[in-house]
């Protein structure tokens, strides 16, 4: 056996700061040098940033990107790092171009690198290319064909990137083949409720079939609609987890391994040139010596394995997380948003001062003539207790000025007063962000947005929606369990209790309640979670238990709202299907779910 | 020899509706028999029109497309056309599943039937599937593997959908070695300006490669951003032109052949099983009878090949197209703009016009303290000439409101003050959609979408954005050319010459011009064709000898006006690359085209 003490730096990037990325892996490897680690592996496209989308067609932003990694090899030997193995993820372009129409420009690939002693000492690319969900890899990458085995310090060590774990074949393959004592794989994987049971599954199954251990690295933090939440860890051969990072941090895992010594039965083949990878293409195996010999053995440190939080408490951690990056990396310093007194506002308000701390937080109440005194005083207690900067502008003098002057063209009735109300509320927060330069939130829920329940230009205006994938009844959970982390540490509860117990209301028209227009939350979430998440007609849905009129009407709603949605800001995806990102319906569609179907 | 005569059903379908869809075909297949046709071809997807983008997710849909095929075999036959072939696209799953991670759920497949007496008598997939620009099959379909060939009176024919001739090997190679007399390609290739000299040299190459005539069938139409040109043609096995359809027409191409019979030496080899398709693939080969024999022999007709409209006029029949269709087709009767008396909205309301009518077109002045009233009587003349429903709402109360409603918070100045006007335009606008039922048009063009030169839910506020695509010097180009083209006819032209010869402006504050924020709209345009459509970076723009201080301003607005592009309505889709279904940047990006790139 022989022995290596590993270091995952689970880090946020920043898409497209290449010098402040190398900064940041020029940091974190100081630091795993600092404790001992022969190894420090970052994750997918940390260079660049993950995901990169259409700059990865830009040939001078490649360019840039494999300049980049060049200098930071220099400068990480130059500092004093050149005899830690510094892997990292990168973007390049294919050495063995083949243009053709439909290939990406440029023959970009989603690249790992090894860096030691101040030079790039080993590349590779990503074989396995995603185009699912959230996923277009085969719009930007051509897929990867090589297998580079570095040995560090007596141990063959295989490299491979995020999706070449989830699918059969390929590098793991080729891996277990050639016989490697670790697989290192570098992922951008992003959160979403329920994940890390498939992941952890996964690792295990692959390192089983690798038969070796294999450390997961993944990014961390928001970019746009995604939000990494990290949660690396290492599984010993037989998939058992040896060392797990927390989630949702910046963080240096450091794991003290027993390898196989490339000199062990089993290990170490030597075989090289082109290997049949076992999903019908050939990769073509190197071996690369960094360090031949077995260290002189040490005793190890006990590994860490970090607890996950509650279900409830990840998914809030994700939306603080999203909206902390979203913010922070548009370069926003504050952020405003209208408080009604309702829960969406409430709970949204509440994320924000999380994120970036009372003092950077504008709420605005904006009264109508239907706003109730409950509502505007629950607003005002909430910003109390929160310590955010609270102001009042009522709207009916600007409401009657749009009133006069549409009075010629016949007025405004029912609904169109009603969105009139939100486009003056959404107008204001445009005005005071214009002037002010704060981010404007919007409050939706993803129910909602289902739905259609909102208003165009009203209150979907704005840069950034914390909870556009998370449901109605998961809004009041994410509340109470918000109050509830409060009082277990003796706190007030940000939320006032009146907010989370009054039945929600739009309060655009006299007495006007959400229950009006929409089913019952718990029923109507049930019915999208099916119909939305799983697809399911309405045979299936009704098969499925779901009352055959609440189905009818939430097809209906879900099925005229797609426009609606699209012109909503981004928000963290965190559910396995977000609109937006990986839900793609066309607006025209005459197709709809019925009885016959 | 053998005699067939051929009709290209050139259609425009929709999304969804697969009994509209299904009645197309039969309506167009009795005007193919009445005209003495022995095969009618439809376009891609023709059942259930395209793109349907993740409908095909959707088992119910699925399910629904392949009932529906068969349906519609049995009713051909019952309305007495049996005996013509029929040649449809349509959604079907894979007779063969191989459900895995990352493939799409149900296994579809984007298929061609052929329908022969009452039956489906022949079906295969798409074999290539696109996955770049505005295409992103590899999301939606599995690829087809098997080559059927039908011999329809002595003449052998094979089917090719879309993609399968732009990629070398695959169907066109299986076709040459198999022998076929006509080789069938279905269409759903959507417009852009210049793409139809690629088309024609494409249908060259493959029907010499196959040594086959071709027959090229395109949908026409408009579907959310795209926009189907048609120009449907038939090629000889040595590439000639034999016929071609008129672009921007529902229309029916009949073709009077001679082809080879499938007993002539270099045809009908009888090959069948599996064959190597020359793309690594093997393909399953085919032989389906339905009528052995040729028919009696008769006096060809002549060939129609239509004239292609010159490039202005052909855009202009895009734009009206796509405007035309998405206001029909999600169910809109009227039409709602804002009318400044600039070119923008004076071309906007111009395509309107001619695509809905005068009557259907409501034009709305919103003049405020910094509108001309040069201004103001241009968009009235320009009403009067058109017949447009013309009204004046001003909007300085309104803004006076807003203002008053803010002096609190300190008021607005500034940018926020202009954006202010926007909204209150954007607002009154959406209260008379919703109050009476109209599309609100906006009348943004492609050169302020890339620079962020608007208001966000300010005048980008709407359902449809007919000049999305249209760079401002192509506004100028198009509404010269209307004008052009009415003079032609003896009519008054559409847009007073005063509107075309201005210098722009917004009008949001005293004396401003467009030339005080932006470079001259010439040389800006020049800019953004090289870094939008090309993707060149700064040091390659400035090699291409752009100015490098424009080079540098455009590139900053570009890059920060991301997330403003997003919240754009869609629009048709003209040039190779588009801002929306083709083009898509992080918004939160920190990579800057910079001097030492």
């Amino acid at each position: 056996m022989a022995q290596l003490r590993i270091a995952l730096a689970q880090v946020d990037t920043t898409v497209g700061d290449l010098d402040a990325n190398a900064d940041l892996v020029s940091s974190w490897t100081k630091q795993a040098l600092a404790q001992g680690a022969h190894l420090v592996a970052f994750g997918e496209m940390t260079l660049t940033g993950y995901p990169a989308e259409d700059l990865v067609l830009r040939r001078s932003f490649v360019a840039a990107s494999a300049a980049t990694l060049e200098r930071l090899a220099a400068r990480l030997h130059e500092e004093g790092a050149g005899s830690i193995a510094v892997v990292v993820g990168y973007l390049d372009a294919s050495a063995t171009p083949a243009p053709a129409v439909g290939r990406p420009a440029g023959e970009p690939q989603n690249c790992v690198a090894v860096l030691w002693q101040g030079r790039v000492a080993a590349r590779s690319a990503k074989h396995h290319l995603p185009n699912y969900g959230v996923f277009d890899e085969f719009r930007y990458f051509v897929p990867g064909t090589t297998f580079p085995v570095f040995r560090l310090h007596g141990v063959d060590v295989g490299l491979t990137v995020c999706e070449d774990l989830w699918q059969a074949g390929g590098p793991v393959a080729v891996a277990r083949k050639v016989g490697v004592g670790l697989l290192l794989c570098i992922n951008g994987s992003p959160y979403e409720q329920g994940k890390s049971f498939h992941r952890d599954e996964l690792c295990a199954r692959r390192a089983r079939e690798a038969d070796a251990t294999l450390a997961y690295i993944n990014l961390v933090g928001g970019q746009d609609e995604l939000v990494f939440d990290g949660d690396s860890l290492v599984v010993d051969p037989a998939g058992a987890v040896l060392a797990r990072a927390p989630v949702f941090e910046e963080t240096l895992l450091t794991v003290d391994l027993d390898l196989p010594a490339s000199n062990t039965p089993g290990t170490a083949t030597g075989m090289t040139g082109q290997v049949a990878a076992g999903d019908g293409t050939m990769m073509e195996v190197s071996h690369i010596v960094l360090a031949g010999e077995p260290l002189p053995a040490w005793e190890p440190r006990p590994h860490q394995i970090a607890q996950r939080p509650d279900p409830v408490g990840e998914l809030y951690a994700a939306v603080v997380t999203g909206t902390r990056d979203y913010v922070r990396k548009n370069g926003f310093r504050s952020v405003a948003l209208g408080l009604s007194g309702g829960i969406d506002s409430a709970l949204v308000a509440t994320i924000a001062v999380d994120a970036l701390g009372g003092e950077a937080v504008y709420t605005v109440a904006m009264p109508s003539a239907h706003s109730s005194q409950g509502s505007l005083d629950d607003a005002a207690e909430l910003a109390r207790r929160q310590g955010t900067r609270h102001s009042v502008v009522p709207i009916e003098p600007t409401v009657a000025a749009f009133h006069a002057a549409l009075a010629a063209a016949g007025g405004l009735h029912g609904l169109a007063a009603e969105n009139l109300q939100a486009r003056v509320r959404g107008t204001l927060l445009m005005a005071l962000s214009n002037e002010h330069g704060h981010l404007v939130l919007t409050t939706g829920n993803k129910s909602e947005l289902a739905t259609g329940f909102s208003t165009l230009y009203g209150d979907s205006a704005g840069g950034f929606a914390p909870i556009k994938d998370v449901s109605k009844t998961m809004v009041w959970a994410l509340s109470r369990w918000r109050n509830a982390q409060a009082t277990a540490r003796g706190e007030v509860p940000p939320i006032p209790e009146e907010i989370i117990v009054k039945p929600p209301s739009a309060e655009l028209a006299p007495g006007q309640l959400d229950s009006d227009r929409l089913p019952d939350y718990t029923e109507l979430d049930a019915v999208l979670d099916d119909y939305v998440s799983h697809d399911l007609g309405r045979a299936e849905l009704t098969a499925a238990g779901h009352d055959p009129a609440t189905v009818d009407r939430v097809i209906r709603l879900v099925d005229l709202a797609e426009y609606k949605r699209r012109q909503n800001p981004p928000g963290p995806k965190v559910t396995s299907k977000a609109f937006g990102r990986d839900r793609r319906l066309p607006i025209t569609s005459r197709w709809r779910e019925r009885e016959r179907d």
